[in-house]
């Protein structure tokens, strides 16, 4: 009975494998803590493509109806009691993850490596394709103008980005190489280059993501389908490797890669999510340049900064941001991210003004 | 007799306070190791104004006449035996500084730290003003076209600001406050910026550096002589301090103003010498914020990230580089880095083209 | 009407300079998330004294009459709603502070820096030298059997030595100097044992803490009276200095003594508090060593670490808590902690069994 | 000619698989800088029995005969021209790696990751089984009285399991699992308790070393043929996993287990060596858990540290030195390497007293 009198809402559900249905759904009510957000744009994440082809990721199935999404901007519709003094209608990005804030990862500071964490868009969280959702005030970032919607979406990408290069230890000066240039990885090498690289070389199998990355970010790009990627950096770098190296792929092959191009003593980082999960590599030669290994587990305490990075123009994410798609064409957004298609980076939906 | 047919230079000695001459002196020999090499271009640092003004630094004191200078580029005139393969003619930048090699420090990656360097222009090992000196090969790095004579003398004032701020550890997107616009001040703030600084603060109190640092790299510059640095900065960043504040000045109390700019938790470098060596802070304000005091000792490792730093156009150093005088007026360069003069930032001495 | 009926509690409160009263105060009553203890053993620590003697600390005066002590051990007497599953009886150590979980310290990890932080015996919120004390159960460490009251009272200044510690970074087989044998630098030389330093010494003006210093724990103690400290620590370290000089007497000179001990490129702690705020080095000793100064403040994250030391024997905290005082002498446990008297490390008021 | 005259020695070569022979050769005579040692005791490596039993190790063949042995003790016989002022007879540890000294590593103080290493006993360069080697003078450590030369010869595997140690950041109070215990996984737990480990937990297949391994060091042991070793540690730390877990196995498994075992953001150190050079891991655990996976090459700048230990009883490693063979039966000590047997740790020649 009350349900007809409460505001409805249109929104995305994921019902089973590419059954994805534009539905009208109860508008959420805000709890204590809790802020109504009117959602502006919302990109289209890999992981968000995992449920629609694969119905789910590893041991997370959908059961039931899930609203996907998780890489959002929104205005503030009404806060509920307690939320906090952010104005109707600020523009905000938002942070897709609520840890538990108890366990001893978050209380160390690492909510990234939170066990109990709930994420928005994963089951049985529901996520940000519909016209309004429900978070914490604290996952909520104001926008300064300079910021719009949709490349205020990929704040959360950049954050990965951010993290994984923090993970890297970056001097200023030192040469770079990342390997993979999708979203995450071209969001990578703009970071490093923000991070003090002198040299980014970049490789990626697509041509015309070859092409962009070049035109972006790269000093050098390569096809490492093409011939050896050891060879093309070792003939860059003089024999001497790079002194970072960043896997953006989640190929089989790219986690030794990094480890062949990476100069004695470098650093290794492994972003990219490979599809058959194991990681294999020469013990042999991480042992003899004495490497480190570090796997990156989303981000952490990366708003601000990313926030103050694409607002001074330190990185530019808006070239990303593409193509953008109006909520009617969600499924066709969805498609767009799921097989590769030239010209299509981040694909995002717009579902508000 | 054999000095008659021995070649001869030009020469800068300094005999005692303010008696500097131009003399001609035999032109150095080199030996196993050495390379000769013809002068290019040579920066006047604040410890030869020391020298100049003070005859010493400390405990450093000129006995014999001693040629000054350890900021220069050179061009390979003659490398002695087993001293390397680099072309006659070729522009190198030097590291004046000859670390022993095998004490502790040299032995586990800290040249900088060897108490038993030996140091370019520092009692008793004479400098390079002077048409001609010996090095040892492994102190010099071949400059790439991009790089001239004169800016490349500035490379090893641009590495100890590379050391100061890879002691702070800045990450993408944080904030950085600079204390002190001299030159070394300025390159810090550069190097800050190309190592992800989103914005910078610099405080100076004078006009005209000011103004340059303005135009040069910095977000914002202050006064100190006018008001609170502590209440500018807590304005810039909405109370918050900076993530990292970096004294570049010298003075007596940039070391606490450090402290107060700084957020809870953030990093402190000091890069500057106090004139009377006590360097003096509140213990209860560095405890509450759980702050680590890092000092800068010269660099190390520094000259190849230096070169490609400038090379690729990250860090501007040619506007610092002014103004260059001929080597007949030695003396008019190193009192205009005696005395601070508008339009003066660091004066260079150009041997030969 | 309601209190008559209420049970009520001896609590030991500070009116002013040193008046101490023992009072019957209503027994407090806990909330959501927090739990009602029956208080076992307090230390008292020099902050207790200070507020004893001078009736503040800097800008934290006593106003209104306040219940001191916060290093202690209790037992679970009634869990509130929502405040967890500890049985009753239990014996825990009691962390003081209530750190607000929210600014951006907290959040990173650094619960001991944070601004708003609530702490037990400091004003405006009473302490544990009473009958009862409410404290949130996330606050609370179960003991093992094999901890006792008494020195479970000093796993809160053993987390300060660990912290301490930790900052040292300390590697096995390294030698460490602690200027300054109280009950902390005690703890710490301890901890710097379990943490692998293979030579431990110990400076300490008081001749019966120097004995007990090295029956507990120093290679070898010396009275900074007498002569030079780092002459002696040159001697034993054959001209090199220790890896590691942690500082913990709060005197003017001792700061600087551990850069004077410390080998170049060696790691300084200061955890003493010094009486007049002003913390004076030689800033070209610092630079020369190119040395790092790290304020402690309180700890982080170390109760487990802490209760597992003392549980497994690696430290033995048992000989620091003494002499222990039944809740009647409070005054007496004060004094004896105010003005140093042989016998007297932490003085420890018990106050249930 | 000459070699009528010149001293002889005896010496144990290598000519090919199984093929050892105790042989007179020429008694080498020191150059400049260099040290002529009487050889005291060889431990036999991991390394020599693969020589021994294939030929190599990988790409380094025995082409010609080869003197083994790297980890030995020795006597000061006779310094060549200024090689230092060791006293004859002084019994000396031995670094048995003569790293470049110029190479980016070395300079920035990773002598461990030198590419151009010359290495005692790796061809071409001839070990220690022989009554005399020549090393460099600074290759040589003086060890104290209460170092005998057995033990001493075990001072280089020591350093392994502390470079080892000194990669996994143990703070003291965590927990910590070796996975492995022979002789340089049991350093490591010895090392690891050293280094302030609370409980350290060890998994070994061999009975014998499981109840070696209880005795010596460790706080639980465990027969990974048994069962499940996750859910072992999973058990021991309640659910926890251990701070830091310690691969020593050199299986294909162990890297994996070492995933299994650890917390949420802890330490992975990758100490041993697999048989077939290829280490998967499972990029879902490692991406979780946020780990960092380090791959221990050799050691750097541990020898003061690792004879400081082993003199203040730190660290004991006398019982590894078992059992201990005359020169002359040398092939047994090698077979007794070679292959497991009770009672077997680390083998030791002794070619003089």
């Amino acid at each position: 009975m009350e349900d007809r009198a409460r505001p409805m809402m249109r929104a995305v559900r994921l019902h089973g494998i590419r059954d994805v249905r534009l539905e009208q759904l109860p508008r959420p009510v805000p709890g204590p803590g809790q802020v109504l957000l009117r959602v502006a744009c919302v990109g289209i994440c890999g992981s968000d493509v995992h449920y629609y082809l694969e119905g789910g990721i590893g041991s997370q199935v959908i059961a039931d109806p899930l609203i996907l999404g998780h890489e959002f901007t929104a205005r503030v519709e009404a806060p509920g009691p307690g939320a906090g003094s952010l104005r109707s209608g600020q523009l905000v990005a938002v942070d897709p993850a609520i840890s538990c804030g108890t366990c001893e990862q978050c209380q160390e500071g690492h909510p990234n490596l939170c066990p109990d964490v709930r994420f928005c868009g994963c089951p049985p969280v529901d996520g940000a394709l519909a016209e309004y959702v429900l978070m914490p005030a604290q996952n909520l970032f104001p926008l300064p103008k300079a910021i719009g919607a949709a490349e205020g979406a990929l704040l959360e990408p950049l954050g990965v980005a951010i993290h994984a290069v923090d993970l890297a230890h970056i001097k200023p000066g030192q040469t770079v190489a990342v390997l993979g240039a999708g979203p995450i990885g071209l969001m990578i090498a703009a970071v490093a280059r923000a991070a003090g690289a002198a040299e980014v070389y970049v490789t990626e199998p697509l041509a015309d993501r070859r092409q962009f990355a070049l035109s972006y970010v790269a000093d050098s790009v390569f096809d490492p389908g093409d011939d050896n990627v050891a060879a093309w950096i070792l003939d860059l770098t003089r024999g001497r490797g790079v002194d970072v190296a960043i896997e953006a792929a989640g190929a089989a092959e790219t986690p030794q890669q990094c480890a062949d191009v990476v100069r004695y003593g470098g650093q290794v980082v492994v972003a990219g999510i490979p599809r058959d999960d194991a990681m294999t590599m020469k013990a042999s030669v991480l042992r003899r340049k004495g490497l480190t290994i570090k796997l990156v587990r989303r981000m952490k305490h990366t708003y601000p900064r990313a926030i103050r990075m694409v607002a001074s123009g330190m990185v530019d994410i808006a070239p990303l941001a593409r193509p953008v798609f109006p909520l009617e064409q969600v499924v066709e957004a969805i498609e767009a991210a799921s097989a590769y298609r030239a010209g299509v980076l981040r694909a995002v939906v717009r579902v508000s003004d």
